[in-house]
């Protein structure tokens, strides 16, 4: 079902897997969904879900200059007609490309109204129209949000704002955000705190605006449930852009909160690669900070530029850093409750439909390989062997006893005397490069 | 007493306060350490401390390069005629200075043995040294700490060595850390995670790591609280460097850390200025949220470079940045438990004893500037008003609501649907600049 | 003569100097415009100018969000109307503030045309009466430039596109913008290369486009001499953002290019602070370098937050930094050709007018304050003498010969055996700057 | 021919390439010496070459700890035996290894004596032996260098050290130090200014350092080409780290020096990675400034850590960033004067002697892996046509006339009017990563 009746990517037919030797831009060379990696396929371990503000609604103006992309879906004057068309066109590209998940903020499905009412008449609108497209086409989502941070009302903060007015407003649209939510069946539900931190610590209280923003997250899930939403809510990890400070700035500054204020339970973290690196961190310790505590919940996959400091949200393609990443993935079980989100758009001078497909197509063959160079990492190599043996002394005798909590300080020091000096033990990080370096 | 018998700063007396118009390199220009800054004097607010192993230790060798630094008092072939030396400069610089406290690690004191057994003798030796030194001059340790990182044992980590006999030895070494702590009636005991990280985190279960380093901090704890120590344990947080990457990445993380942990009862955080930079905060940044916990336990005074990406441990001197700190500390009622360490050192080139005095002179003199100005802020100008004023929202009707926990999600909305489009409310950044820089 | 007929910034009147201990945010504390410092005015030092884009043009949309800024001169539909009415606003302010130069991009006084023709009308239209305004209130640009870089066609560079069509309308569009610049008798004229640069090097002739781009120099800064141009041509250097790597990337990358296309006769330097901290340099390291190449042309006063990788220009407001930067500025003589132009932007989230009024205050001020602190350095302290002590060994006896070319290698060495292994002296870095803290 | 008699990596023979399926770590998986590549064998393209100052001369000590690492060449009490083991060392790794060029500093060959005429003696000691073991093996330096950094003396720079005695005793050193190169056949000579540059501006005078570094480097030259020095002077560029700035931070930087004191006829640069990445650059940005110019002269091989702000000096093996330089280096033609020098050390506790071995494959190998990527883009595929394509608008009509120096601003303006609008062209960033991707 289509209401503009027209294919918006006529170029291209559904794309197919044509296996590593192919040259052709248009077919997947590691990207074979029903290949088996272990005890999952490929289209398994990698569920990928389309970012529908970078693919359909962004038309790259910057702060130096004005939008470059013509996207045909776009160009009608009626809110709800195009609102139709860019649901159009993203299920044909999901559908072309294999994808059956996409994310959403409430205001990408349609443009916001110009108060709360007409919004949510908005909302139930479209929302009508994608549910049918999604029962036509098996598609649903992988999650959905409210964006708490474009409207100027939220220039100081949506569940932080010093104004509980705007704050409020906030409420509201959340609320509408997971009714929609719910309805379009969306596995989870996504707070990314674009706002949520400080410009200047000067004019701030960030103890009060942190207590805000975990009684808000609170009363979010509070509703969620109460209306059957059973997916988990995830806190998405950013340090800063807009803000000079955001609050939830990296894994464990998260963690850290979602305990103290006892989210833990119904929150986990989606990690975004190019956020990750805008902390100062490479994007598989983020991935094990998660893990490491069970709070990995979902990723949201581009690439960022290390040498430029803002978000470029670049589509990923770098082998090397995406096949470190899906080796924490795989060693830890895969992703459990989201999936691989293309967090990712165009360069601002791609201008082109075709580029917006085949940064797909690129970047899901990038994650292929990399999800099968760390499967035979894992399963070819001593990788895991070595790895378990650096930490032996704990599972045995005196170590063990200290693992399990049994010495105590003056136990440690008799240790070390009775022992003298610990031989030299190499951490051998090149050998680990050379053999992982084997299998990209 | 002093065991050297001479003097190691024969060209200066008494540092004196000699007012803001003086231009005598040798006085102090605004550190009048009696003077009353609301119901305090300057010296209180700010309990200065030497660092041992900066100012009578580091003899300025770099990875490019050799020692540049002949300091009078290392030159002897007797350790223990060293360590005798080193506390006699070490004391006479802070009588000169009127500081009356110091930190150090255990082999700032006295060079480590080749053997623990060696160790310990030795460190009862000086300890024995400094006691009488103490009791003489009224002077104490603001905090004691084992170095766990120079070693080469600890290449790979001391609590989160993969080896537990690495472990077992750092244990020793910090039980004699704490006894000769508790001896000299230290006031704080400091863990500095100098190698607890990784250099790589594909040959490291960074899970297997944390879980030690904080059964071992319980066990230091337990050992320090059975043995009479009644000061609080600090972590320092520090995100990188040595190693890629360190587990106290920035005073959030340690606090999360020490929440997961149980560990928030006994442990406070020492922040560094230096360390707050490498993390991308501010050091004001890095106050607050210590202090949004109440878990400030003290500060380690320096300046990095921004545009260097290591530990420069410059000598403070910034006099808008430190007002933008002390405008913190003041607000949230100083520092309760610790002091202000100056962990800085003298550039490399800088190879005169003079520039060690003048150093920490210049170093007080901007701290108590700063002090001053924020004392002004806070208590002459509408500063805190102002700030206050921007959440009054949360103090009355459903804003107050919201802030006790009465409010959920349809309340929100209800609020935003009957009160429309907030007004937009300036955040003001510049105007509190202003203000703030009137005093300044 | 206004057409507006009335005041945008009713509130407030001239600015005056109240000294330093008036809280008054309407007055000046430092800016004492007629005050001596040395043999110039405080106004000679500081020829301040206003931005048009940001203080007039800009309503604060960002990546995350939409405008927030309602300026009331905007209010119009009629783009001449829009234009007289932000005239009047800037003018206005100007006379309030007592600034007597603005810079501008061609289509910051008027709209972009349809298509060139229009255009041109337009900026006749606007120059006309902007050069009444001018006349009538002692005002004229500090400089002029042409606007390369927001139209969606110069999305891969303006003199640097591969297209050579694309390079053709800026060639155009710069005609234009000279003819007003000097039909306005603006004293210089600006190139920044907003994206002259790349987003990727794989797709780029790094080469070709340099090279075009300094071809479009040469043809551009001919048609001004020839068209009566006796000001000089500014380069704006920045190293990145909106492009990976724009190729102006700092002052000496900037002085290579120039001197390479011997374009140093005509071309000087337009020094951004933030664009200096962007590319990992400070603001004084960048005005020095273009100072010991006699080629300082202008400056962009504003200030960029070290922790976030964009350009915030924000205002200036560091007493500490900007005193290292007019020491600088003083020592070499001061400005000779431009100024110092606010290219600065109040916060998004700074949405009273009074907030753009206040923030011009305290930058003056604070440059007013930071030239006198300078000025007190170097004609009340050592300062100036021990930085020249330090090189005095090369104003005499070999070293002089050595500085006069007189040396050859051999001649080093024998001097090096004949003297032996050389004193060590300090680089006395804290020294210098305690001094300098003294004048703060 | 050995004076020390013994192998010191016994448990390896001479490494062979055995195919990229081998998991044998000591083998080669794509480095095939003899493979031709284009015209040139694999060899060729990548002359490599061992650094002998971290190979055989780092124990590893680091600003937070002691060495680590037990080089057994070391263990001997008299420098001559200490450098004639290490030379051994040496030329063992490098016949095992396949590799037939080093790169040394004067004191790495064997320790400074206590002054000036001992170390000549010394020098003149070593250069002798390795003489003989050069022409008994085949093997020569890639580039020689004087250390100019290490010594306490050099602590405010050499060349640019504001005491005349201190320059020329850099003078000498670097006299005997091409001396040395000269006697054993280097095939070039570098000046990497490890301390040429400021701690701090505020006591720097960096116009007569500057003038006195071109100097120096002028009398070093014509002191060489006297002497029959035939091979290129190579300027290796570095921002910061031990300096806060450094006078050669990047290519650009260095270019414009070369050319202002017309050094460029002799100097070259050697292009490091680290040292790229620190200046804010990539690798390949680097390489690409230096080929526009005619001015590559050679790499430094190794990685750093984009997270982390100092010169980690990993091995390289991230075959996405190297098949990314090498597609530079082999569209450029080559490296022509020098080679690849591993300037790259195991990690501190990578202390098994095996570890730097693997390092060196693992190294070799990507790069090898790398070359063979390139050249295949660049042959079989499509890239060097459409990188060709996007500029073809400068080969012909008015873009060829511009391009030509024969068109005014007048002429584009005409050709702006006459053609309208430019059409829009995309960019094509991710099609071209695309590409590049298929045949890493």
């Amino acid at each position: 079902m289509t209401t503009s009746g027209k294919e918006f990517f006529p170029e291209i037919g559904k794309i197919k897997y044509e296996g590593k030797d192919s040259k052709n831009p248009y077919a997947f060379r590691y990207y074979d969904k029903d290949l088996m990696v272990g005890e999952k396929t490929l289209g398994k371990w990698l569920k990928f879900s389309i970012a529908y503000w970078h693919s359909f609604g962004n038309i790259s103006s910057d702060p130096f200059g004005k939008a470059t992309k013509a996207l045909p879906w776009l160009y009608h004057n009626d809110s709800v007609k195009v609102a139709y068309n860019k649901a159009d066109a993203a299920f044909e590209l999901m559908a072309k490309l294999g994808i059956d998940h996409y994310c959403f903020h409430d205001f990408d499905l349609i443009d916001e109204g110009d108060d709360l009412t007409e919004s949510e008449v908005r909302l139930q609108i479209i929302s009508d129209y994608l549910l049918e497209k999604q029962n036509e086409m098996g598609i649903r989502p992988l999650w959905g949000t409210a964006n708490l941070f474009s409207h100027p009302r939220y220039m100081n903060g949506a569940a932080t704002n010093p104004d509980f007015h705007v704050l409020a407003s906030a409420g509201a649209q959340v609320k509408n955000a997971l009714d929609v939510s719910i309805k379009l069946n969306a596995e989870n539900f996504v707070f990314w705190g674009g706002r949520e931190g400080y410009m200047s610590i000067i004019n701030t209280s960030t103890k009060i605006e942190k207590e805000n923003l975990a009684r808000f997250l609170s009363v979010c899930r509070d509703y969620g449930r109460k209306n059957g939403f059973k997916g988990t809510f995830f806190i998405e990890p950013k340090p800063m852009e807009p803000c000079k400070h955001q609050y939830d700035y990296d894994v464990e500054t998260v963690l850290g909160f979602l305990y103290k204020y006892k989210l833990e339970k119904d929150f986990k973290l989606n990690v975004e690669v190019n956020h990750a690196t805008l902390a100062g961190h490479t994007f598989e310790h983020e991935l094990q900070m998660a893990y490491d505590n069970n709070m990995l919940g979902s990723i949201d996959a581009n690439r960022g530029d290390m040498q430029n400091g803002w978000d470029t949200d670049q589509f990923p393609i770098d082998i090397f850093e995406l096949t470190h990443a899906m080796l924490i993935i795989l060693e830890n079980g895969g992703i459990v409750d989201g999936g691989v989100n293309f967090d990712a758009k165009t360069r601002r001078d791609s201008t082109d439909l075709e580029d917006l497909i085949i940064a797909h197509i690129a970047g899901m063959d990038a994650f292929a390989r990399a999800t099968i160079a760390a499967y035979r990492i894992l399963t070819e190599s001593n990788y895991a062997e070595w790895k378990r043996n650096r930490y032996q002394s704990y599972s045995k005798g005196l170590g063990k006893d200290f693992s399990d909590g049994k010495l105590d300080l003056e136990d440690l020091k008799d240790f070390a005397l009775e022992h003298g000096e610990p031989l030299q033990i190499s951490g051998k990080q090149e050998r680990f490069e050379q053999l992982i370096s084997m299998f990209i």
